[in-house]
């Protein structure tokens, strides 16, 4: 059986996604038998332009046929985007992936995730991260009490591409179509990335409070009547009027303290104003018998301290036969880029489909990343600590 | 004309400032003539010791008699006994230098630093990481606006040396005698390093908000009857009485958020269980033109990043005979340790006292942190943002 | 017009190669159109299999019929089989692409450069870490003058797989098959790299003499009976006879002092027996104006150092658009991986092809590192400084 | 019993080793008491000042009655007077503490050695580096096998005040007085280093061969009229008449490669020529079971791999209290600097002299580093390997 997919976006992240499913056959043998059938969005030209570029079979600028016809929907457009089309196809039965946040709204995510589990069908957020070796080699040992109790907990996402305050305004910039700013883009993947490490019961369990802190540090912005409005990041963008300047209502970054329901303690931060950052996803943990630190343009590195064996960090290359996912790729010290983090995420999304699985992260969890940053925003427009429940 | 420096503390900060002192005539022969004159402390045997180790003339028991004498007094005891002999000292017109945080609580500080300003006479607060030469570097660097306009600023001091629940109780872990643990012995150095850093008007201004957490890990610890309770840290220890298990009255770790004056948002953390690190006071500061890291396990270094020149951090050596102090010491690259940041302090401090000038960090400088701490307490128990003034 | 590309070889690099084609139209839309027409080997059954996770047409076991019916011939097999199909090939016309080193002989080099040279068709040397963007990068900053007079080059590629005098026998512990060791696997991308950064008149240029070292550790290995001859390493393997143990007739590792023909002095280096690294290739650079630093394993950064502007070294994360190659995959600080050389690597040389251009890393190219790589040996052998030409 | 010290030479090593003098008191109790009695030079004003300074009792500008008067001689002075005073003191009894290299011809430090031999009295060859505690904890775990059998050794330092061809002419360019250039004053410390931490006999052993590669980038360099000869470096300078050029006849840069009695090889690198970097000194080792990394200008850090229990390098903090010298200092993580170095090798050998002990590095240790630093001229000069013996 070959599974039919239909992909709705097509910039940044359809071309991640279309990458990683042309590569499942060489390097994933094992995966299901997969056709990139046909590619959705609104501009004829440039959708056939990128159809034809990505491997699809066909394209379609009407998502309401698309959702029902095919084997697995990809929802990959701009936030506001995420929730219509993504109902649809859990409601005609089909499995969704969707990218993250998985809502521009905590009322969407919810009705997502309720959808979601009525369907029984797979669904799954793209919450990439989780399928970086060296995070799953980070998991594993957590898992494995490696670390001891969680005292401390550090996640920061630094990119810089808006310090200029001449950057162009995007759907990023709105809070209409985005829903927040580096909060949702970003906080998603750091939040995700906490729940996945230490999220379990015997480790610091989920996040039960929050203190946030958003700021918006350039208020307007101008709008470019030549590029697309999607200037970079993390998903599809779609066109914008013209116009000269526009009010930028998102969060130019946040910070967040959390309090996890064992008792550990965390930082949350994240900017697009931290000069000379472009991609910086640090995760740092302390436990009582050791700590670990990932960073994402390091990502085939892990830094490990086990206080029984080691006096210092010890710098793991994640690189070995015997890392997740290493044997599928390369020999030791032959390293992995950003984009197999794609790859993996869409072997493990598309076996769940194919064995009519469950695949974690699903929208439940999405929903779960949701509510702590709903809670971030509630506590900083209140201005005090917001419990996530 | 001899400085007369009586010194009230023997141990850890004792020896850190009788090591200082001894070698100004060497490396900085500009220095006032000084005598170590008198140790004041409360066990003669091992004060009179200690006084022979580090090199002091005569020994005292009772501080009210040496405040009076002395050119200089140091108050290099536990928290506790930092109000007191300062105060006399002040009333008696003999400049004092005081160990940090300046109190255990805020209105110890306050009373101290009133007292200064109608004594008139030099005073000074020890924190002497803003006499680290790459810190005087970066301060040069932010003074002149290489920065730009400061929107980010990180702070977060790990030790691990509490994470062990059989780690011994001491004078730190009382609240009494402390004031508070983490937060104040580690995060006073914090606060104070990042108003050197950015508190001037055209930069980040003063902190004018804070959202705290504190965090007792462990709540009681176990008395060592034959060591003296002070087990490691910034400050001299008292002798305690003995029993089984005592109480731990203070925070084990505390993390903040801040706003600064002029909008610019920043984190703070400091811990005793952030396993495997030792004594790592971190600083980053991120700009619109630049950004700068800072680690003290790596004194020497500062990791600098101006957006005009660089793509990427430099790692820049500060030990070059143009950098802040160093021609008083080795050719480049011949690296400066911990203690040195002591002689530093100790050199400007004493040049103030023989000019009869002004000192900075002055007590007022030590209320200020003060001030910044007690409201990260009084935010953490109403779990809501508080302003500093 | 469709480029139809046969191949010999099917394990690591023709994986490696595969996969380069196979991204070409996604990434790089004017590649030249390719066809994965044929695959080449010995073991019909193995072949089968690859191509078919390959991607390719057909198979062959017979290269001689193959060279002539390609549009382009690809010689990816162990070293021992590089010259007779490559002649084969460029003798009937067709380009020829052929992993390094280019011989296990300087006469079989010699040879295969001389024919290249009279077919007059697209040929290359498949030195892909050229094709690294920070290496690139380097490339253009020596170009310009930047480090300007180059007084020190170092060379260091670091593995470990045969530190445990119980790794299997391979094809590249063997004289005959593989021509050397370390010095050829290793050391001829080394001298490759240091011929296309500072091989330029107005730089170092080109290396004039040598004097060598070699080192064979461990003398003979246990052969496997159940795996295939090739363990590990740069290039495809063929079955050997199974006995017990069998000679190692290589170098594991070799050391060499280079002076190049304006006066820079140069160390080169390679072992399989550095524990603890697995593919460390590293590349220092001092000049008169700057210093570089390169490492694989990090090979997304680029470290740099002019003296004008930097007082240390300046981590470039080597991944903005305006990169080499970077802007045909993803955003700032979305890091490629090893595999990604190779698709630079296949792009260059179709391209050539298509063109009926010339090609760098041409065989002569490979010729040139081929004559340093044996005069090291000979200069073991002499014991004293060897005359490249 | 207090021993008088008297020193010749009061620039920068007298300067370093005053100061080491002037802190055991305070820091290593149970060293002997010393008095700096008396300091040696020619230029009496100069000297005065210096003695002054340094907390010297008096001065002398003729060595021959000083050296029999103290306790203990401390010879400073730069190259070309090593051999005389030192001899002169050993043949009246009195113990002496050389700075590196021993002489600036191995005929001078084969006299020396002789006759520390004959004289029966403690000698030390100022061998600094050995006595970082990083250094003596690497020397731990070789010495405990921690590391195997060693394959690979690697000692590189680099400086670059000499790489601007205006930088000032000094002794240390001219063969006469200083015998070498970066191979005396650099590769000295390198090949000690080496001899020290590997040179067991069932480590690597003795250095048996080398091929050496010696450069003279700049031939002649202008001398000031009004600084010191001495421009910066190890030791002390002499005042040298004017004129405009002078011509440089040491070497600024020599590599080296070696074979050690055991198998092990090596490769040996120091320049005065490396842009960017200020006091580089790297060790790096690799064993069968482990490998080690030290550089000199983070002198606080080890990197440790041992296969066993690590999969990368651990970045060991060397400042536990268990650590050498360590418990004299400060708590863990307070980093101690250069300077630290000559408080231990004071401490030790004076110790030694106070027990009419043995010391190591003692003279026999400096003339076999200059056996080495010989060899490796020799074989740059002859154009093949060289052996030690």
């Amino acid at each position: 059986m070959t599974l039919e997919v239909g992909v709705l976006g097509y910039r940044f992240m359809g071309k991640a996604h279309a990458n990683a499913l042309s590569r499942l056959s060489m390097f994933f043998p094992d995966a299901p038998d997969i056709e990139r059938s046909v590619l959705v969005g609104r501009d004829e030209a440039a959708l056939s332009d990128a159809a034809d570029r990505l491997g699809f079979e066909s394209i379609a600028t009407d998502w309401e046929t698309v959702v029902d016809d095919v084997d697995v929907f990809y929802n990959l457009g701009p936030n506001h985007v995420h929730a219509e089309p993504s109902i649809a196809a859990l409601e005609a039965g089909t499995p969704v992936f969707c990218e993250k946040p998985l809502a521009p709204t905590l009322e969407d995510a919810e009705r997502m995730a309720d959808v979601a589990d009525e369907a029984g069908v797979p669904n799954g957020t793209a919450f990439n991260y989780r399928f970086v070796p060296a995070i799953q080699h980070a998991k594993g040992l957590l898992e494995a009490g490696e670390l001891g109790e969680i005292h401390h907990v550090r996640g920061r996402y630094l990119q810089d591409w808006l310090v200029d305050p001449e950057a162009p305004w995007s759907w990023r910039n709105d809070a209409k179509m985005a829903g927040s700013g580096a909060l949702g883009d970003l906080g998603a993947h750091t939040v995700d990335l906490l729940r996945f490490l230490v999220g379990d019961d015997d480790l610091a369990g989920e996040m039960e409070r929050v203190s946030g802190h958003l700021k918006t540090f350039v208020d307007e912005r101008p709008v470019e009547s030549e590029t697309p409005a999607e200037s970079r990041g993390n998903e599809d963008g779609e066109a914008v009027e013209h116009d000269e300047m526009r009010a930028v209502t998102v969060d130019d970054a946040y910070s967040a303290q959390v309090e996890f329901e064992n008792g550990a303690m965390g930082t949350l931060e994240a900017s697009r104003f931290a000069t000379g950052h472009k991609n910086d996803h640090t995760i740092e943990i302390h436990g009582s018998k050791g700590s670990l630190r990932f960073s994402l343009e390091r990502l085939n590195e892990l830094e490990v301290l086990r206080a029984d064996e080691n006096r210092g960090y010890e710098t793991v290359l994640v690189t070995d036969e015997s890392d997740p996912y290493v044997d599928h790729w390369w020999p030791p010290g032959h390293v992995l880029g950003w984009e197999h983090t794609f790859v993996h995420e869409n072997y493990e999304f598309l076996s769940a489909v194919a064995a009519d699985d469950t695949f974690e992260p699903s929208f439940a969890d999405g929903l779960a990343a949701q509510r702590v940053l709903a809670a971030i925003e509630a506590s900083d427009e209140r201005g005090e600590w917001v419990s996530i429940n």
